[in-house]
């Protein structure tokens, strides 16, 4: 099996190790991640910049069977780039794509906003199953264990499933115990109070992404944050078809 | 009404111009639009670095009567910014976000990667109706009278249907003569040979995003791509829940 692996943190922050040392178990993995982080960076993808891939030496991660490179490229970025520039263009040969494991939640609205979703969601596009792993805390320096005890599980689990085409899985982890592994709806939610404001040394205004999170449904029992919030794990279907079918 | 122009081509561009002026009979313009090209850019966000927004006058292009700024955020961050920095964080008060017209087609999988399409379910988390309008042509010097023709009239009935919270519009005209309007889905499609590959000055090997465009349903007739080849204009119900339901 050949695993590819991304994630938008960019390569080197624990999340990325955690998930890339879990996958050694399960075939040949190849890692392209971007070289510094990219929240928010959804699907974004690089239109007429250059765009470079490096070698990286995974043996001080202890992932020196791991193949591995960064680019200055977007997590969506680092699919296209795996299936033309390492597979010749084959995505059949990418059994895998794994992303993560983000170091914050991707439930709910964060779907769209997520690097780490947007490259699983381009690796639906080519028919190659994706899973998007995400862990509840954005601290670097969090207890990844529960993540790495559970991921194989449900990998596997989910790779038996056959992902029919254009869906991939986002996964998110409750923080602290686990009480179990729940199938979950995206929850409807927006951000408010989303600017900072500041003045910069010119004297111009300047401002800064920072939000408020507001659930619409808190009372739902189905959802994704209803399930982080009652500690178990959320496994959310997620498609590349956003035909709003109710409409039509 | 206050209606709310973006895009994800930049200010200036023939698109934006071409609709803000369309947009100045239903009531007060304000655009905020990307200081250049961010097409690609998706719902990607700007995370942890400085936004600013420059007011700009209309006069020269017959927009006197708008409000227009531009910034070095995305078409996405054009969306938080209007409604935290111009109306003090309250949503309500835009009645209308319109975005283009894009120069190039945003139906099928390209939705997952407009810029264009990436500010209107923004505006859709937020409440906000929004309509994304592309034009099928690359062009900056394309004849987009036949867009200017209708979209008054699409504005005004999908304005009508009071879109339900969560969904917005992916509007996309065809080249050339208009037979009709048509109410699609989302094609099933992806791009293939994405990477052209060159040599820089030092000799390193750099990509750059290129691609061919498959469609995988090309017999369907109630698809997106099916309207825009049969000369009708497509619209699109899109939704912010990406939650593939069939599998729950």
């Amino acid at each position: 099996m050949n695993i590819l692996i991304t994630n938008d943190d960019g390569w080197g922050t624990p999340g990325i190790l955690t998930l890339a040392r879990t996958m050694l178990a399960f075939g040949h993995v190849i890692v392209i991640a971007p070289d510094g982080p990219r929240s928010g960076a959804g699907a974004c993808i690089t239109v007429n910049k250059p765009m470079y891939l490096t070698r990286i030496d995974g043996a001080e991660h202890g992932l020196s069977e791991a193949e591995i490179y960064t680019t200055n490229g977007t997590p969506a970025d680092c699919i296209k780039l795996a299936i033309n520039a390492l597979f010749d263009g084959d995505e059949s040969k990418i059994d895998l794509v794994v992303s993560g494991i983000n170091h914050g939640t991707n439930a709910s609205i964060n779907v769209i906003y997520s690097g780490t979703m947007g490259a699983c969601l381009v690796a639906a596009e080519h028919g190659i199953p994706a899973i998007g792993y995400s862990y509840d805390d954005h601290a670097m320096d969090v207890d990844l264990s529960n993540a790495e005890k559970y991921i194989p599980e449900i990998t596997r689990h989910l790779l038996e499933e056959k992902m029919p085409y254009g869906v991939c899985y986002n996964v998110n982890f409750p923080v602290g115990a686990i009480e179990g592994i729940q199938w979950t709806r995206q929850s409807r939610a927006h951000w408010t109070k989303e600017l900072e404001p500041h003045t910069d040394a010119e004297g111009r205004t300047y401002y800064t992404l920072i939000g408020t999170f507001i659930n619409h449904e808190p009372d739902a029992t189905d959802t994704d944050l209803h399930a982080l919030a009652n500690h178990y794990i959320s496994i959310t279907p997620t498609s590349i078809d956003l035909t709003a079918y109710q409409l039509l």
